[in-house]
């Protein structure tokens, strides 16, 4: 017998995996979920029948979302993670000097618990001194949070379930309150194939309560078109004003100083997006 | 019922698209061509079982591969498609004012006429004037010419079936004679998460023939990983030191002066591959 994970990524195109085995599967309070061991891209976590991450391509999300943030603020002590369950944007965060602290919240206490388990190459840095890791909605932790973090990244499962108002421009204004006045956040915010529409509503919402806006891409196989977006919104600083050259080194398979500006070089269709 | 074109794009990975119906199939005497109605990415073009291409993301891979080696070059009269026969690229070349003549030498006439008659937005310019289509054998047409083009574009399938003489260091080597003295070419190299070895072998290779070899990247949806890479080959110019802004305005939905620098720009785990 031969089991093939498929996800309709669209109503009528997605991607197939052969899996060896299912490690865990079950219905949490907030959403399904499923731990899988596949061939071509070793353990992968699912939510909702989403791929999430696997410990293949893990490193282009994880990367992409925590460095550019962090080297776009010059001194990013308190950082906050919005989801992120699976530990791998801690691990990034973490390999960050400045940092002081970061702070995790996550509204699905089973994610931690399984990534710790069966993405331990992802989930392995949770228990860091520097990380506070704790199971609450996110959404809350941001409205009751005002003037504290300097880099806040919200690493969401799609606008569907859980995450719903992790989209919403009422959510973005918090975010503002909640960071300091030089603070900046970032978001995945999907493909320009499938949700052109998202991504240009975040764009503009995020536009209305930020001085600085930018989008920024990466490619990552295992997401829908392998295309995914970043926005960023930031009240001082510009991450295109970063000088590359003069940025410390940590270890990547992604990410590099030169690529922090590239990123940002958007396909034509998508600049259009953002008008 | 429902209709799904299920390509395994490794043994263990593939994507899945939803078919409206098969508009032809058959085995010419090369590959087995089939030409698919989608929901999705409208229609698409597969040989021996691979996309290769689709009337919706079709612009990706023909501005990347004709706009970058031409922009690049300063004065590109001369033109030479191996491969190419769903026309796709000779639209892009013409769009360049300077070309005179852009010669097509596909192996395969079916392509070519299965694209006209199924691909119109796409195979619509293979009748201009300044189009030279030919079906013929391009590596023995390489073989045969000398000190004739100024760009040649190797628009090729996978190393499998007839393109498997493309992507040997003999081309490489003929393409180089068949180029004028400060000629330059590029080919399709497929993609970094399942080829890197092909990917690796033809970057030395071309090094060893060209004193400038540049690889850079695209965001192809239906091709695998959904990261396409192309290898440059120069005898004189470098495409990193091309002034975009100088650069004549053409209609496009990727390509822009922009990216023209940043599609070199890799991520790390793709530069170390040509290390």
């Amino acid at each position: 017998m031969e089991l093939w994970y498929t996800e309709k990524q669209t109503d009528s195109f997605g991607i197939t995996a052969k899996v060896k085995r299912s490690l865990h599967s079950e219905q949490t309070d907030f959403q399904k979920l499923d731990m899988l061991e596949t061939e071509e891209w070793g353990n992968m976590l699912t939510l909702d029948g989403m791929v999430m991450t696997t410990e293949r391509d893990e490193f282009v999300y994880h990367e992409m979302v925590a460095h550019v943030p962090l080297f776009t603020h010059p001194n990013p002590e308190n950082v906050l993670i919005v989801g992120g369950g699976d530990g791998g944007v801690i691990r990034e965060v973490l390999k960050h000097d400045k940092v002081k602290k970061v702070v995790l919240v996550d509204i699905d206490g089973k994610v931690i618990e399984y990534s710790k388990k069966f993405l331990p190459a992802i989930a392995g840095m949770m228990d860091d001194p520097r990380a506070d890791v704790r199971v609450g909605d996110g959404f809350m932790h941001i409205a009751e949070s005002e003037n504290i973090y300097d880099v806040i990244m919200v690493d969401s499962t799609e606008p569907v379930g859980p995450a719903v108002n992790l989209f919403s421009k009422g959510f973005y204004a918090g975010i503002a309150k909640a960071l300091k006045e030089d603070g900046l956040f970032v978001a995945q915010t999907d493909n320009p194939w499938f949700k052109s529409d998202l991504i240009a509503q975040v764009n503009k919402d995020v536009k209305e309560i930020f001085p600085v806006t930018a989008l920024y891409t990466a490619n990552i196989p295992t997401y829908p078109s392998g295309l995914w977006t970043f926005t960023m919104g930031s009240k001082v600083y510009h991450p295109k004003e970063v000088d590359a050259s003069l940025l410390p080194h940590i270890e990547t398979k992604y990410y590099t100083p030169e690529l922090h500006h590239a990123a940002f070089v958007l396909p034509k269709f998508v600049q259009d997006l953002l008008k």
